[in-house]
């Protein structure tokens, strides 16, 4: 059999692998993204139209649509239903993107670190990487200005609301500075904001495609899957109307629309008179969880690293005082049944021995972050012994 | 904004622009393929478990994968739960497989005519076609060994019962050639069956991936579109255990999983003690509607035009008496209200002036198909006439 050169691309997905062992049920695991299910609303799937059941638009519910054009136009991104498409999952709008805009060679700009799954799809077509490192404001606009002169990228991949893994939220200025560089050039804009309603102390969060000028091309991606019900698969993009039509056009030839009941649940949802109501007790849900790491990180990993408390999302981004390799590391702590996401994986060229880890708050309860961050504290405090010792022996 | 090569060979969707036309409400359409609102199953989706709002894995709900896996077992084509994916619609199989087997300049053997989806997706990823003609009991395996043996495709793409758009059901004795050519070449099968359940007459429909030798590679495409919701997205492909794997990878970077309440329902359906009336009731229900627009094309037609009464799934196949412009023509009927499907669009490489029109005969009301076909047998007479007329003018 001879399959496509496009499959050597495939980089086994460590996110797929840890998933599975994470399935152990005494697993404490702080590798994967998952929202806490007790946090979510209830189905509530009793009214939905037997209408649904047909066929339905490949864009998407004309109801949903507007809803989300309401609500992108209530942030400042002035938008009609018409540019809005609703997507099988945020995911998915990375795939459609891909292949709008990814042919083998086709250069794309990311932050490193960057969300591993948007890489991996990317990298699935072809696509080089120009990495653009994140500083404490976000990404630097002037790296970015020389770096789209030097290699004119095919679109910037963005997630500048918490972002993953860093929980980094962009400062205002930088946000300013990176829409003027992106107006001044064209590049397009794909900016991913999964997070942004997962905030738990003030901060600016206005999208960057909100700051472009007239006419300079942008995509902007949003999901369900973090305030909603993850299990339904309900995302949308929403893009200038230069980039719209071509995304419908795709999504057509992938999967001809999205499930019609996810995107009744998710309009339902948004309109709902408890909507916002729902949105504050989910963020004191994860803002307790939150300050929950951050009190064990000082308990058991203080003198071992260094983090920002992340103002929302729902990862710390931990940098051990000593680089090592973090998947020797994460073999040693999965065997005492504590997982972690090495900081390697967000990277599209993956440095050596960072030291790096995500760890995920949303998931375990209180008793588990306290006891999985012991055991990860023991098992670095050894490891690092262990090594000094080896190195002390053969140095 | 530089988009991909991709983009390019994305032909604009007949089918789409028109469903749109066909939004009209008082437009008769034979040009679609909707399955009829009045025979589905009810939604019932009162006993989702709340258990399903979190992600699910990528292969899909281990529940619905056995139902399927058993289902084919049942069929002859020995298969476990670990060999079924569960896909976002049937149509989600053609994008996966395109991404797993082609590369620009790929060949994949097709059936001529095929299904306009399937030749788009395949396209789209930059697939060369190896077109093999249809005679009356389906393809020519001689044909298919010669071109086998000279071309060397990637895979070959069948829909052997009732296949889109000529209704066609292989005979027995032509699956167990095709079978055994696949088996001597190691050619990979993708048997799409979309249609399989909606059988009118007793005929064969052994799936052709069942008769091949042991290690010969398969992928069997099924769907809950045509026999339950279409709305929800729930398809499936299994495939031999050299293939599966791959198209797991591939599906977690394309959307991560399939919505997990459309899966919980095809398994509630499947397994529903109802499931068999259900089939019965509406093969029925086709059966008639079939037999109304065979009626009304011998009424409307049959001096016009030439077609096989289809035993099973949703299409007559028409080929009209004299050769000409069917999108030509299909703009005349438009005006009046009424739609089909041109036969070119079926083609990996169109015939011009061919004559040939794809009905659906599902979707409408017998006194709309009466209707219906009175317009086109009309249009087409008045057709033939002006065009004889101007041949005889201008001859």
């Amino acid at each position: 059999m001879h399959f496509s050169e496009r499959l050597d691309r495939l980089t086994s997905s460590l996110i797929r692998e840890l998933l599975a062992l994470t399935q152990q049920p005494d697993m404490i695991s702080f590798a994967g993204g998952l929202p806490a299910a007790r946090a979510m609303p209830p189905l509530g799937l009793a009214g939905v139209p037997e209408t649904l059941r047909q066929y339905g638009t490949t864009d998407g519910e004309p109801e949903l649509r507007a809803t989300i054009a309401r609500y992108l136009t209530g942030l400042g991104r002035s938008c009609t239903a018409e540019q809005v498409l609703i997507t099988s999952g945020s995911q998915q709008g990375l795939d459609l993107v891909s292949k709008l805009f990814i042919d083998p060679g086709t250069t794309v700009a990311v932050e490193a670190p960057s969300y591993l799954a948007a890489l991996q799809a990317f990298r699935f077509f072809g696509a080089e990487f120009l990495e653009l490192p994140l500083g404490a404001g976000g990404l630097d606009p002037q790296q970015l200005r020389d770096a789209i002169r030097q290699r004119r990228p095919a679109f910037l991949y963005l997630i500048p609301t918490f972002q993953n893994p860093s929980g980094l939220c962009y400062d205002e200025a930088t946000r300013a500075a990176v829409a003027e560089v992106l107006s001044e050039s064209g590049v397009p804009l794909l900016e991913d904001e999964p997070y942004r309603e997962l905030v738990y102390e003030p901060c600016d969060r206005t999208p960057i495609c909100t700051r472009l000028a007239d006419g300079a091309p942008w995509m902007v991606m949003g999901s369900f899957s973090k305030t909603g019900i993850p299990g339904l698969r309900i995302g949308y993009i929403a893009a200038s109307s230069d980039i719209h039509p071509h995304l419908v056009r795709i999504k057509q030839c992938t999967d001809l629309h999205t499930n019609r009941i996810g995107q009744w649940w998710a309009n339902q949802f948004m309109q709902s008179a408890g909507y916002l109501d729902h949105l504050d007790r989910l963020r004191d849900y994860y803002r307790a969880q939150r300050d929950a790491m951050q009190a064990g990180l000082q308990r058991y990993l203080a003198d071992l690293a260094t983090w920002q408390r992340p103002h929302g999302g729902l990862f710390f981004w931990i940098t051990l005082n000593e680089a090592v390799d973090e998947r020797e590391l994460l073999q040693e702590v999965l065997a005492r049944k504590v997982a972690f996401m090495p900081g390697g994986a967000f990277y599209a060229t993956p440095p050596a021995r960072q030291g790096r880890m995500r760890l995920n708050f949303s998931h375990s309860t209180p008793e588990q972050v306290d006891r999985g961050l012991r055991v990860l504290g023991d098992t670095v405090r050894e490891h690092l012994g262990r090594h000094s010792r080896r190195h002390a022996t053969t140095g």
